[in-house]
């Protein structure tokens, strides 16, 4: 199996965090999403092990929420001692009613409206990441209004393309986010930043891209970084006090995935980092790092009821399942792969290649397509694997279709985090 | 403009269905839908007018609701007369919610649950579109525990590929769609359904994709499901009451879209079954349309609000907007254009090209690339054309950002159809 989470049971059942699957999809419904705190918890503690191992504990871990937000989550990492990152007001919001220290969070995305601004700063917001010059205004203005000083970081673009899919790519020059180095935008933004009354200028934040399995894109960014901190320095005067190299960590879906070794990926950096401010002229600035989807894509799956085994003479085979793209739209967006199995009986040989159908009337609302699959029927219980990050957070009512309840397992324990949709939930705002 | 509820007011501001589209981005806030309720009542009539002038009137039109999902609408289109397909339970409640005619509706989908199917069954459904044996074998036993007669339609694989974008190709043989003709799987399925006490067949049920722009896809279709019904006929006597041709008619998005000759494509229709039923071995079936897009799209407009222009020296100029996928997930899913417009100029030249980008911190998140674009700067007001359809039915809440109003405009008149999303109702069902 992917995951150590993941067991047969003597039943020939699928077991998620030592529970039965197929016990669970009873008693709770399907669809539904599982969490595994122990899992998430062991993902924080192994973030913090490399931080402690090659940047003597200094570095900041911070979890960046958009891959999977509801109270709860925040609670848990909170109790992990990481920060977190937060891209909307929304998440903000979530964040601070589940009692998340406010200081340790930072303020991400490539257009904060001054709603947004005025908000995160009267809730005392550690650190807004600025995207643009009008953002950097907004901030400045509304900080000088209540009378305080803004810690901001500058997101800037180092050029790399770490050659993972397109639409994951953000660190390009080509980009929606921030300003880039080759252009000479960067360092006019951070002479502008500089100059501002109301701000204090902290660090530098990029972000390479999505699902990279190597240290090479990280090394790359780190040594544009690094030479374009030190150009800053010489330009300026300015010592920049933190570098944040985003996230991107690749996460293992299939057994087709690459193991990623943390320990090359965070020592290589570490290494290159040293190198760059071995000339003593400045302190390496302190790093760090966002990981979204390695904290939380292997703590969770997804159980469905199979509703129907289709096999098209001469063609295919389909099974469809009581939720899709609403729940998980990662294959019909990017056409990510997943790993599928028929928690019935989980022991047996996956023989079948099937394409897993989502419920909507829409074509494109697949979960995987060529997956190798048990035998199944109506009624039996099938499980997407490694669904923790991407899945709720995205979930949409496309059909009308509730989104699913988030169930969190830990110790041998149930308990609902997120409760089901209601069909009163859909129609709730509707005059 | 492409549609004549967009006009340019003497303040240079783009009006919507008469009202000025800048004012009422301040006045409910943005992002904003607007739904011009005229439009739609005119789309309907559009159809109504080609059931008569071809069909002499017993065709029926079902306006696919799965497009756009609201109280309201179901109130609007019931109002005109129409049909509709719901998709599920929730569309269903939606429907029934907003005192729509239960009779007056067809189920559809591939995977219908127990829970959906005694649900509808409960509500006096009209029509099951059933896809497959599991579901006629749920349909059956629970309609003969509530000791009724289900009337249904099978859904049918014609095989016809209209040559439009994968995602959207459902009349192809290889699809999760219904039983294919060319297998044999059709006519087995016809067979099985005819022998279940509790299930009353009515008729068949094709859709052939979406987008289609000339005849020849729904004459091809039309041709090959006349065809099946007369083999149906010779092996089982059986005669098809009802032919659902389904919806798939083009809308245009851009200037670059052609037109679509409505008048050719119902004359073509009407003259391919007239022609295949001429043998008078039975009366021709009842023709049904499923429009969902084309009922919906041209009478829906989005409004954001600007939060930057960037133009990256020697690449691109992007324009950051305060919505994006969450919203109006096509462009992502689909690489679907759009036309826009900044609504305080709209009557300057569109001289910029821009790439037009959500919020989101995702690099897929993109209204648009190469859009022509006036000139705008932070706290302008950019119309996205065309969102009726496919926009707030799809709708999420990735990155935590609420689900935008949607004002209905009728006779001059503004009124709040469904309310904005708050942050308490992000976390309404967080425990």
């Amino acid at each position: 199996m992917l995951y150590n989470n993941l067991t047969i049971g003597e039943n020939g059942h699928l077991f998620f965090a030592g529970l039965d699957t197929v016990a669970l999809g009873k008693k709770y419904g399907t669809p539904l999403y599982l969490i595994d705190e122990e899992k998430i918890r062991e993902n924080c503690r192994l973030y913090k092990s490399f931080m402690d191992k090659y940047f003597d504990g200094k570095a900041r871990v911070l979890f960046a929420s958009k891959s999977l937000s509801y109270k709860n989550i925040y609670e848990i990492v909170s109790s992990e001692g990481l920060y977190i990152d937060v891209v909307s007001g929304g998440e903000l919001y979530t964040a601070y009613k589940a009692g998340f220290d406010t200081s340790k969070m930072y303020f991400h995305g490539n257009n904060k409206t001054d709603a947004d601004i005025e908000d995160a700063i009267e809730k005392g917001i550690g650190y807004f990441v600025a995207d643009n010059r009008e953002e950097l205004d907004s901030i400045n203005r509304i900080a000088g209004e209540k009378k305080i000083k803004q810690q901001v970081l500058l997101r800037i673009t180092p050029g790399i393309d770490p050659h993972t899919h397109k639409a994951v790519v953000t660190g390009s020059v080509d980009s929606k986010f921030g300003s880039a180095i080759e252009t000479g935008q960067a360092m006019e933004i951070v002479k502008y930043t500089l100059a501002l009354p109301n701000v204090e200028l902290k660090g530098l934040h990029c972000h390479v891209g999505s699902q990279i399995f190597d240290s090479q894109p990280f090394v790359d960014a780190s040594k544009i970084m690094c030479a374009f901190i030190k150009d800053i320095l010489e330009e300026t005067g300015y010592k920049t006090e933190f570098l944040n190299l985003g996230g991107g960590l690749g996460v293992r879906y299939t057994e087709a995935d690459p193991v990623l070794d943390y320990d090359a990926v965070f020592s290589d950096i570490a290494n290159t980092v040293k190198e760059a401010f071995a000339d003593g002229k400045m302190e390496a600035p302190v790093l760090c790092f966002e990981p979204g989807r390695s904290i939380v894509a292997n703590a969770g799956i997804t159980l469905y009821t199979v509703g129907s085994f289709k096999s098209i003479t001469g063609y295919k085979n389909y099974v469809s399942i009581d939720g899709g793209m609403p729940d998980n739209p990662r294959y019909a967006l990017y056409q990510s792969k997943y790993t599928a199995l028929i928690a019935d009986r989980a022991g047996e040989e996956a023989s079948l290649c099937v394409t897993v159908a989502g419920r909507c009337c829409e074509s494109g609302d697949l979960i995987g397509e060529d997956m190798m699959l048990q035998r199944c029927s109506r009624g039996d219980t099938l499980a997407v694997l490694v669904t923790g990050a991407y899945n709720y957070s995205m979930a949409s009512n496309y059909n009308r279709l509730p989104r699913p309840a988030i169930v969190n397992v830990y110790k041998g324990e149930t308990k609902v985090v997120v409760k089901r949709e209601s069909y009163e939930d859909l129609i709730r705002n509707d005059l």
